[in-house]
């Protein structure tokens, strides 16, 4: 059995009530996991916290330390539920202000430059101490990452423009590849197979799920793993048990 | 000010390899979003965790302590990746076997009955110790509760029959109501007549949604709280205040 080449682990806070109430379905952290599963970094858990402080900063606690990776999305705008990142710096116990270079960044979003820059949106120059800026080329205000927490908005083409700006500078482990058997049989008819395959592969990860297609029962057997051949060597074990 | 009446607090675990990877996006918490918003009970927090044993215990015992109510989908089908059921069973110390209303309602589901209950289908009618059932009207197969922890499918439409199910069961709070006031000018410029209402109004959730919409730049403000007369105080006086 081959060793398993270390992909760092990743986690996402999703901050906002709008998506708690079911006013908005979240759609960035699918964007994130499929961004980063491209890249060779596993995502291992999504949390979605209301804009309460008290949530946030126990969360990416958590998070920090037990993943490689924290990224957050969302409340890093200039009204008054856009808590996030007084709660980072609470959370890492640092201080906060307005820094020049954000604010140059931001002003540079608007017709009249910094004249332009009311206490609101001045806001979205707060960094907390520490942290290094993040791209935003849609809207200039920036995100920021200190130590392993990654901050961005909330607003989907934002969120994905900085995730496409930090993503190339993210350590990484081999890419995970993945192939779709399709099956037109039911779960429960292949499952005695799949089992002893997946027993004799234990480093591969072989997922099914079921489908049904206008009555047609069937199954779509996802197998994971870096090593191409590999994967073609148990797509191959599931083609033949059947 | 009035007092708050009383909503439970509401948690949702999503478990699967397939939403982590990217694969599948979720929407089975959304769907729980809006039927927990409409009962009046409040979606506090949604974790999604992988096919793994130690995450979902972990999960599941976190949540079960801090909220009112559980809800997780997906791992209950009949293959080697489901591990739901006995993760359950592990998080509470208790046992699970085939239980023999389960067997019932899922031969129930196939052509021959029992005759066509092969082992992998079997465990689907694992139950943990002291479990009630959850109705499943579409394949049979059925959930389970545990105390405050409700365990449903991840197919979609097996979960939202599960749900529409168990919410008319459950205890809840006065609905909140919200509405959304569409405003023609950026987040920046009316931040700070926001925030003025919201701390005149601090029982009221006021959030603030930035739109572009072919470059114009507006914002949609929801304010949400379960007593109609004083969403519509809000209401006016934000639309007074611009």
């Amino acid at each position: 059995m081959e060793s398993i080449i270390y992909q760092p682990a990743a986690s996402m806070l999703v901050i906002g009530d709008e998506i708690l109430s079911g006013r908005t379905q979240d759609t960035n952290s699918n964007f994130l996991a499929l961004a980063l599963t491209k890249k060779g970094i596993n995502l291992s858990e999504i949390r979605i916290v209301p804009d309460k402080k008290s949530q946030i900063i126990y969360a990416v606690n958590e998070l920090r330390h037990k993943y490689d990776y924290v990224f957050t999305s969302g409340g890093i705008g200039p009204t008054h539920d856009d808590i996030t990142a007084d709660s980072i710096a609470e959370a890492f116990s640092v201080g906060i202000k307005v820094r020049e270079d954000a604010k140059k960044l931001l002003a540079s979003n608007y017709a009249n430059g910094e004249k332009d820059l009311n206490s609101s949106r001045l806001r979205m120059a707060r960094i907390p101490e520490g942290a290094h800026l993040i791209e935003n080329k849609i809207s200039k205000a920036p995100g920021f990452y200190l130590s392993n927490v990654y901050v961005m908005a909330g607003v989907p083409v934002i969120f994905q423009a900085m995730t496409d700006w930090i993503i190339p500078q993210l350590s990484h482990g081999k890419p995970t590849i993945s192939t779709t058997i399709r099956i037109d049989r039911p779960e429960g008819e292949i499952a005695k197979s799949l089992k002893i395959i997946a027993q004799d592969y234990k480093e591969v990860s072989i997922g099914s799920y079921p489908f049904n297609e206008k009555g047609l029962l069937g199954t779509n057997v996802v197998v994971r793993h870096y090593d191409k051949d590999l994967l073609f060597r148990v797509k191959s074990a599931i083609l033949s048990s059947l």
